[in-house]
């Protein structure tokens, strides 16, 4: 760990530093599609948890000598493209989103935050902990479902979307990162490394699929 | 203090919880109006912020006994019309209302506040307190106006549409609620009272007016 280059960690810093900026951004667009106003305040509530994140983020990038916006910088287009095509239309949408998207997300940024050294790795992980939030998402999507069958299937679909676009953005920004991509590989130790995390991935987005009601 | 009607606390909580939900949103729509990232970040942090007053006078409404819905529904089609009614089109728009805007509705809960019994008052002037992002849209504002003296007149006009909305509105939440009416009577002690109180916000008013370098 002690040889990780700390221009790895600043990327993945400024990564997840505009990664929040628009997810608070997205949350608080979807918090409007809300039916009720608790659901507003909730999706809400998730939003600021990210601005919370964001500053952690930030504060530790100025720590280590980099002005947040330019770490943030090379990640505005490819997370702007994955948000620009994943737009929610309804309700439901945004909150699938909100918990599959950001699920799959955190476990990506988790998974290369354990090749960081610390305080890093422990910052990461922190500012990526489960508020919570979570349950509200679950407990709405299988009401609705509960509610009309044919929700499922639709949700479902556009889940898989999301994973797409997730994964084509992702690669992108690995191809684009050096610093990142040979963090990831030296950090995973080997071809066989990578594909146990890819699974390791994959298995918990299962999860939370069938958490909502949804097929994989 | 002590004569205070329990639903008069109530109504103050009730709009203040949803003035401080409106104001998460128009703030995160605001913030995408932003020319550069540390704008952008500098809004979504406001916004987070109304978003922890909000859980804090809801938790107050829930101890009362009040589900915090019920204590929200009557004020929100007066506030949603105050912001339809002024909808920000441009970053600086957005950066006056956020600042003249919410420094009126601010003043003036914090004078009904006064009239609260503990620990109500000092919760309301609590999650008032000025959170120093106010010297964000100052330093923006003033820039913009060094850089263009034209734009000075078209804010300056801006937040007289701004003040006339807020007093329309605020006279229709105060018409329709009559505990909230009684307490501003009662608390003022008499019609000379109310004068001062008015007084007292629009010297306030003039102040932020010229702290952004505009003609009140």
């Amino acid at each position: 760990m002690a040889g990780v280059d700390q221009r790895a960690v600043v990327e993945l810093l400024g990564v997840l530093a505009y990664a929040e900026l628009t997810a608070f951004d997205r949350l608080a667009e979807d918090a409007r599609l809300a039916p009720t106003l608790d659901g507003r305040a909730a999706l809400a509530r998730m939003a600021a948890a990210q601005v919370a994140h964001h500053e952690r983020v930030t504060a530790r990038l100025r720590e280590l000598g980099v002005t947040p916006v330019e770490a943030m910088v090379p990640f505005v287009a490819p997370l702007d493209a994955f948000h620009d095509g994943t737009r929610a239309s309804t309700w439901l949408e945004g909150l699938v989103k909100a918990y599959v998207g950001d699920g799959l997300a955190t476990d990506f940024y988790r998974e290369i935050a354990a090749f960081l050294p610390q305080p890093d790795h422990a910052l990461v992980d922190e500012v990526l902990a489960d508020s919570g939030h979570a349950d509200f998402a679950v407990r709405e999507v299988r009401a609705a479902i509960v509610a009309d069958r044919a929700v499922a299937g639709r949700l479902a679909l556009w889940a898989r979307r999301l994973v797409g676009e997730a994964l084509t953005q992702s690669q992108a920004v690995i191809a684009e990162h050096d610093r990142l991509a040979e963090l990831i590989v030296t950090g995973t130790g080997s071809l066989a490394g990578v594909g146990e995390l890819l699974t390791r991935i994959t298995t918990a987005h299962s999860a939370r699929m069938q958490a909502l009601g949804l097929n994989p």
